[in-house]
């Protein structure tokens, strides 16, 4: 009963396999390898994005740090939900990336950015003279930190406002996946077409041992080679590429890594609807893609403890010990491998 | 007939078992996994180390910048060998990780640091006042760029001039296995024995896909908190740890790192032997590890390229096509795979 | 009519005479003169700590952000007030600095932090673990972007809090001489007896040309150093530093300092009962040191702007030109200059 | 005696006397103010330039780093003598401003860089891919560290190799005021003509208190407010420019900057003619601008010290108490104040 993190989760075996094909004989290092190349094609395919530029690195920090550090100069702002990831969980990287730019916290719904509370906070940086950090980029989390999926029509809806402002917009796509099976839209209309300029496409949370892919949409050739100058000096670039591009590779091929996250989307809704009857927890969000968020009775998560359920009580500081029986809030993050089993094991723990 | 680099290997059968393996079921993120704990163990073990700690990262570069960082100050600087590796193949990333250090170049043969250099540059930067960057660290590369490798001796020849100024040693231990396999010594004797107080411990150019152990031997615990923290700021921490733990873990098990290392070497040894007979070639430095550096004619480099023969003329700017037959110097670096006839094979084609 | 800000002032004829006579003869460079002694000898005896540390720099920004980057790390957060000026007006000089630390913003009436919600940013921040920023440091301004004083206890409530956490505290004190003459306590008081660790103590907008003094009332040896590196490397150690001692020294002789800050309140006073008769305006925030934030008819404002009054509306972006009489938002700045006649002729203007 | 250094001196009565005038009345802070437009105005005429912008800041290191900040990226290497001052004497001002840029070290007698070693340094660094430090900029120091001087000529030699290779050049002009007034020819004709970027014109060293002018000779709209972004986040960003200002605005007035650096130029001719009588000692360098380099007999050295003159043995560490009465070398630095009797009495008291 592993609820804790979809980082919890193993390694789909065809990504596991593609890695030991991948062994066979030499191979020239830092990218210059089939593999690489592979992955980049199908990148362009499946975004119908011919032009784009598709770089591989091991972990959801270092693509988005570098990316946003691609994006934005030091003496500026990136304006991110309050619960992003960037903002809550990355440990400062993006400043370390950035060399010392701010985060401009955002409020909204579900980690969902309000578009009117982002035009505001434009407005207010507006009067940006030489004494203020200046307007930099909007960065998206696509699925939120707590479990919601924006439309293509909400993402478009913020990236207007960015690009009206000259502002590029980066997307933390660390379950991007996740929203893609969801909502059934291609990838393009969740992300260039809806006015993304950058991705990050994770593939470490649904399948892969460590891969992620960042993806330039539009970029021009100075400033790709100058990411890789940035990946290279931050210590991402892999000299046995081919390993982590294997990953990608096979993850993106005949459709796995929708049909991954889909797995675990759906042993997400199978934890809801089985939380839903007789009222055993209230979702304190919409569960739009692998994670809930739910209230249960201390003496639930007891009952869970007990029966070795993994996950985590969220806020992390309410105590599972107490006297009465109150409402605390969990996280339970599923992942592609997550069985009904599993589920059904944490549904009948909590009902006692 | 790959010698272009021992990063164009394969990783090891054994390892890559061993990731398959680490592969079953879930297993707790960030490190917080037996196997993580397993290489902990064997590093102190096979270091005779029982206060070290060990954190993993996938790069070399990310190991030595992060090392780096936990040592020096932004305002120090680092002694280093004019062709560490740090100062010409990592884009800056010392001084990335560092915010801002230098790297003060000291000379050597067989980019080995003269003692007496060394004591010198120490002399002249011991006027250091405010204006001046400050005496940082010593980094020594073991094995050194060029193939040769520090005797125990010769390391804490160095390591004493630096600790009499109060400076920390690391050791750039890339090509470490290599090194221990050809000296015979204790890997204590060539570390902490000897003066070193950080080591950057690399599997991945000897059998690994992409791991690097950082070893601390003697630090205290809010030092490495606080390297930690640098690790996850630069991107560094695996959610899914186990699995560059597994490589680790099954590298350094069994004494494989020594023999994978030994076989790199007995393969450049056997290629020293045969460039050597009848003056095919004119070795450069020592080949105390698995690369040669060696001067062939030109009519032999443009024989070896037409057989498909993979390296790199040595400085890259030296034109394979010309007029004459003049020696032109290439590097030859063979790997743990690399096999007896492919380099009978590369002798061959270098003889015409 | 001059209230756009303090900075717009003249500078103490005292301190002029007191440079004019500081240029006689050769001196040696970089602090290492009788005039930097001086400072350090006044400082100690004004602030009754005789082990203070005292450094000069020459504007406010400088002394911020050379102090936080002294007290925190690139991984750690500073605790401020959401309008104080390291946030708001530095254009990230503490996040350069600091190397990439983070700034987090706290409420509060007047633009003083509330010590409730300080208390529970802390608990929120108190989960970090390895993927969070850490906790840094505390940094109250006083006065208050908004005009207003905390009291020594005010202080030492919020400092409390910081200490109990291992904090240490910053005071961006560009306007400390304005509260010291508001309160009436002693500047030992308001500072290390109330919890401050380092005073950034600014000259600058009350009477000198450019001088601030960054005051460390406890600070090791070490710690110091290290500041006087940070400072050279900032570009921040003037070479002729006895232009700066001398200002700084003859503003802290003989009172002057509170003398000179005290007419500047004074000044404010005056603005602030005349706009108070007869409800010419709207106070927003006490009028606690020099500076007031009032609401007037747009007819005021006009009237005042062609009478050539020199102030911002306060926020920028509130229009001058306009259909209706509404209430139009500014920012009222009195310096040590400010004539009671020049304060009187800005009232009859508003008058009309 | 003060032979120190040009920091030494004391600011020219002239400068005194205009920032006193500035000191009239109130005047808008950051450098909207007259004075800061005249000085625009002035370098505009005497650099024959009528698009250059001018930027102020107070120190020399502030200056150049800054500058260096604006050109280069952190990936990138700036191309400098072994012994300029950004490498020697700022503690890592360009390291940091820079974001962790490196300094490539080039040779050449008198501090003087070698057209020959920097083609050659290019060459190697040419190679660059991913994995090295790019190129980023060329700066020279004029006059040198060594008090040597470049020519016209010899300043478009050394850019014109830099142009090629698309590298901005840099002029390090502490002492430019010694090198116009020494050579004769036009402040373009040293600068912009002969392939400079921009120029850090320092008149600190020269008769100001601390002022020193930024100047790009030909930079678009962005990399100026670029520029301006960057000052103000580094701290230096005057709020009372105007007696930055009135500095250099008197100090370009009238020629009277290229008197003052004349008659430093004077002193130190005079004190080497001195020292070149009776082989009272033996030059190390020419004498092309106020400072000189030379060895003197222990003994005199000896002399001089009881005599109370202040100057360096160069370098620092060796000891004016020994046995025998060999060669000290040390610098002397005359000042725009230093006297023929100063000069004089130095002579007396080294002839014995």
């Amino acid at each position: 009963m592993m609820f804790a993190s979809d980082n919890a989760g193993p390694a789909a075996p065809e990504l596991m396999q593609a890695v030991i094909a991948a062994n066979e004989g030499p191979s020239m290092p830092y990218g210059n390898d089939p593999l690489t190349a592979s992955v980049r094609a199908r990148v362009r395919e499946i975004f119908e994005a011919p032009s784009a530029e598709v770089f591989l690195v091991a972990t959801g920090t270092a693509a988005n740090a570098l990316a946003l550090g691609a994006l934005v100069e030091p003496w500026q702002t990136v304006f991110c939900h309050r619960n992003a990831h960037i903002e809550e969980d990355e440990c400062g990287a993006p400043e370390f990336y950035t060399g010392g730019a701010k985060l401009t916290l955002l409020e909204g719904d579900h980690a969902k950015i309000d578009p009117a509370g982002f035009a505001r906070a434009l407005t207010f940086t507006a009067r940006a003279g030489v004494h203020n950090v200046q307007k930099g980029a909007l960065s998206i989390t696509q699925a939120t930190e707590l479990g919601a999926v924006y439309t293509p029509a909400e993402v478009r809806a913020l990236a207007d406002i960015a690009r009206a402002e000259g502002l590029p917009v980066h997307m933390d796509g660390t379950r991007f996946s996740n929203a893609v099976a969801r909502l059934g839209c291609t990838p393009a209309e969740l992300t260039w077409k809806a006015g993304v300029d950058v991705l990050c496409l994770g593939a470490s949370k649904c399948g892969a041992m460590a891969a992620e892919a960042v993806i330039f949409f539009d970029a021009d050739e100075a400033k790709t080679w100058e990411f890789q100058l940035r990946r290279k000096r931050g210590g991402h670039l892999f000299s046995k590429m081919r390993y982590v591009a294997a990953q990608m590779d096979r993850w993106l091929a005949d459709g796995l890594w929708l049909d991954l996250a889909g797995r675990a989307n759906a042993a997400a809704d199978r934890l809801a609807a089985g939380l839903g009857e007789g009222n055993l927890a209230t979702l304190l969000h919409p569960v739009d893609a692998n994670a809930l968020f739910a209230s249960l009775p201390r003496s639930a998560h007891q009952r869970l403890h007990g029966a070795g359920a993994k996950y985590y009580l969220w806020p992390f500081d309410q105590p599972l010990e107490g006297p009465g029986d109150e409402m605390l809030s969990c996280r339970l993050v599923c992942n592609w491998a997550t069985s009904q089993a599993e589920v059904d094991a944490f549904l009948a723990a909590a009902r006692g």
